[in-house]
């Protein structure tokens, strides 16, 4: 055993930043609900506006009816079937205070999970396509249109291999000097 | 030196998600150039829907005339003053392509740059009540109102006391059986 530094936690947190990928296929291997756990942990530890705290979760493992319906709800039906787990993210209407602000807070809460998914060595996609069948992902959840948002589905397993994405430079991003 | 294991990085990316807080109070030593391109970087690495990337940066370093021009844009004018590097966070709208994905987007960007900014033992703060102000806020920063949607500052600088926080338990935010 060896003391963690502060170099070598400053590196594992800048390391999962620059290395999550979205991952879209997955083994067959279950999830632990520990994990599961962990993950929506993470979640709940995100920052909001006068700390409101919007998100709700809902926990749909592989094998539930619902899965199957969650995967009539997207384009990406595949990767919904392949998920060993799938975590939707709901704010509660009643608790929202701020649109805008609100669902920045619900974007802070769900990159959360998927970094701590990634760190976990788990694979996760943020299936934002799904909220263009949000009333029907909704119903599917058994969930009230009048009381919550639907924000995405995110389906986590464990990486069937790695995803591969590009950024945009800080030259092309930072306006102005620097 | 001990090489890092796979259970330490685990542990360090779960504690930087669950000890980051917010920071309200800043010392007067200075912000390196690096750490803030480690911020920025870190803000880069945020997912997207389409990977459409539509989050634009402004740097304001402490003692530009826009540091002040922001205070005056916020009840928090301490914090903005007392910050020794400030970021502006925009969305470049001919880049955007669904307002609540991009507002979303821009959640996970500025989490990804709390994270780093706090593993890098620095202390931020989301000034999200600025976009109560940010018509005023864009022209402080000289930049298009048409072209740009203003989406936060995050103000940084080295912690002078810890911050406090409180969230709601796992058992109120997941709904139903988990």
């Amino acid at each position: 055993m060896c003391e963690i530094s502060q170099d070598s936690r400053i590196e594992a947190v800048l390391a999962a930043i620059h290395e999550r990928r979205s991952i879209r296929r997955f083994t067959a291997e279950p999830v632990s609900r520990d994990a599961v756990e962990a993950i929506l942990d993470a979640g709940r530890w995100a920052p909001s506006g006068l700390n409101n705290q919007p998100w709700r979760f809902a926990v749909v493992w592989a094998g539930d009816p619902r899965q199957e319906g969650l995967a009539g709800c997207t384009k990406y039906a595949a990767m919904v079937r392949e998920a060993r787990v799938l975590i939707a993210v709901l704010l509660h209407r009643p608790t929202m205070y701020d649109t805008m602000k609100d669902h920045q807070s619900a974007g802070a809460c769900i990159q959360n999970m998927l970094l701590a998914a990634h760190a976990l060595g788990l694979g996760a996609v943020w299936l934002g396509q799904m909220t263009n069948q949000a009333d029907k992902a909704l119903e599917v959840l058994g969930l009230d249109l009048a009381e919550y948002a639907f924000m995405t589905v995110i389906a986590v397993g464990h990486p069937a291999g790695p995803g591969t994405s590009q950024r945009k430079s800080l030259a092309e991003l930072v306006l102005g000097e620097f």
